[in-house]
């Protein structure tokens, strides 16, 4: 064990040691044993605001632009991310962070790298009226719903109230969300009980990811989302961004550079890493975290059995029938792509 | 009818008068006697290519930013269109004229607003390499999918044969787009029989659309896409644009300003209208059509039935499953959304 591991690392892969050990006699049965549990399907108990949060998650006229919609950054074919270092926006703004998968989202412990989103109802109204993202007003957003009949009646059912205001609007988002799960990944499967669902090789580089540390950060359903870390724990990481993480929220120097843990869950499918997006590939992003994290140099077999652990960890994807969007009324408001 | 139409259609708004006196007494039994014919459901014969294409389709690693799909601009939540006046390609760039629907697009007689592109394969290499859209080139767009191991397998398994190249993709695209048809709307249901499936208004507004003489060009199964036609026949049309239509392919001066005649098929998604997108109400467009092509005013009664018979050609919508797209794989090269 490296020795300039935090005492909190230390602690939890010396902890780790012991289920390792069972480990290499084979797969454990009960995924209690295990730091890493598995993903539940999503349950559905409001499946007309589900609906409707799928709608409004696709529908671009909730920009300015009546061009960008929540699926154009957190893309559902493509791992819920766009695989961009960093976003386009309105006007083809060039964003400031990489955007984070809403796969499993609803199991971080908040939302945004830096955590200024409580959940993913605080969260899905930010990228509206950011004007380097949607560009647009909630207001303005709520106008145009308004002004089509079949989502007026929608939100009606939905909500059991009128008019519509624009806590319905993220309300109905996040419940879609939600459901935004990806169980049954191989990892989870071996997890509980099949035996044969990993390679040697994969089991291999699950051991490392204990050992070394990685699941000290990265552990629960979500293989991470449920704390903030430093970005650079034994060596500076050279951001390209100029994000100052957890600071900007807290205001405390303590959480300067502080970061909310990215799931890696689906992470085969939701490159580019880290929150500038400044690693391309599963090798780099282990490379660079074993350097700066744990203060450790992988030998090129070992980033390989870590990356084939990595990628057992795609699940399910949600399967979603493209939904159909209500169209515009006469007295919609057109979209103002190139005004500005 | 009014004395200045042109002799063309003089000759069909007389010959429409006879089944014109029939609907009075109720609709027609028989779908031939009608110049429009109901939309038949897709025939999918090659199910391994459509699933093919549908991803390419979706798939925004064909354009230089990584951001841009077919389904930008042809997007299948709204009508196979983007409802904007024209597009919005790379670098935000404005384009030069609207986006027609890709919904019925094969029963187009050429593709593009000029018939510049013979079929929806010849179509469908265009925006790859225009530098206002997907300012990508063919051959960058095949090194990405050949990069990518499950689309190597996909396209063996489609084509039989190795490598991947440009009319293997486009061949994709234009076998999944072919798929993209609408049947079974009220009126296509009307057609073939089900007396009630339009309202008295909506069969008022049939008879005036045939009367006026609109369905001299808005005919055949897809109302329209199958012939040119000139934009201001009784009147010049005000263009926004620029463009001179069918003139920029033929280089012949009587076909200045002839444009691609669009379908009617599911218009009602398909706002806003016109090769300039210039009319954003169906009731704007059907008082210009009839002033610039048919030198008529409609009422507002008359507007507002013939509107209404318009959304009776909303068909039932591909349902679609959102496609997973393979990950990149390490040899992939990256998008490049920032470097211009």
């Amino acid at each position: 064990m490296n020795t300039r591991l935090p005492p909190l690392m230390k602690a939890v892969a010396a902890a780790l040691a012991t289920s390792a050990a069972l480990l290499v006699t084979g797969p454990l049965q009960a995924a209690d044993k295990e730091p890493i549990s598995p993903i539940k399907p999503a349950k559905v108990t409001n499946p007309a605001m589900v609906e409707l949060g799928k709608k409004l998650f696709f529908d671009p006229r909730l920009s300015r632009s009546g061009f960008i919609s929540c699926n154009s950054c957190h893309n559902l074919s493509m791992g819920g991310s766009d695989n961009l270092k960093t976003s386009i926006g309105h006007n083809w703004h060039k964003g400031s962070i990489n955007s984070p998968t809403v796969l499993n989202s609803s199991m971080n412990l908040a939302q945004f790298w830096d955590g200024r989103a409580k959940d993913l109802q605080a969260q899905a109204g930010g990228p509206i009226d950011n004007p380097g993202e949607m560009a647009f007003t909630h207001e303005l957003a709520v106008n145009i719903l308004t002004s089509i009949p079949a989502y007026r009646t929608e939100f009606k059912n939905a909500f059991k109230k009128e008019p519509i205001d624009i806590d319905q609007v993220t309300l109905a988002i996040a419940t879609f969300e939600e459901t935004l799960v990806t169980p049954n990944s191989r990892f989870d499967q071996w997890l509980v009980g099949k035996t044969n669902a990993l390679s040697k090789d994969e089991i291999a580089g699950y051991q490392l990811f204990k050992n070394s540390g990685c699941v000290s950060c990265h552990n629960g359903p979500a293989v991470g989302g449920n704390s903030f870390q430093k970005m650079g724990v034994v060596e500076p990481y050279k951001d390209t961004t100029g994000a100052q993480g957890r600071f900007a929220v807290t205001g405390k120097d303590a959480d300067r550079f502080n970061f909310k843990v990215p799931t890696l869950r689906n992470v085969e499918l939701t490159y580019p890493y880290f929150h500038d997006g400044a690693a391309d590939t599963l090798t780099q992003a282990v490379t660079t975290m074993g350097r700066i994290q744990l203060g450790r140099t992988f030998t090129a077999d070992e980033n390989a059995k870590i990356v084939a652990f990595l990628k057992t960890l795609t699940g399910e994807q949600p399967k979603l029938t493209l939904p159909i969007l209500p169209p515009s009324s006469d007295n919609t408001p057109r979209p103002k792509p190139f005004d500005n």
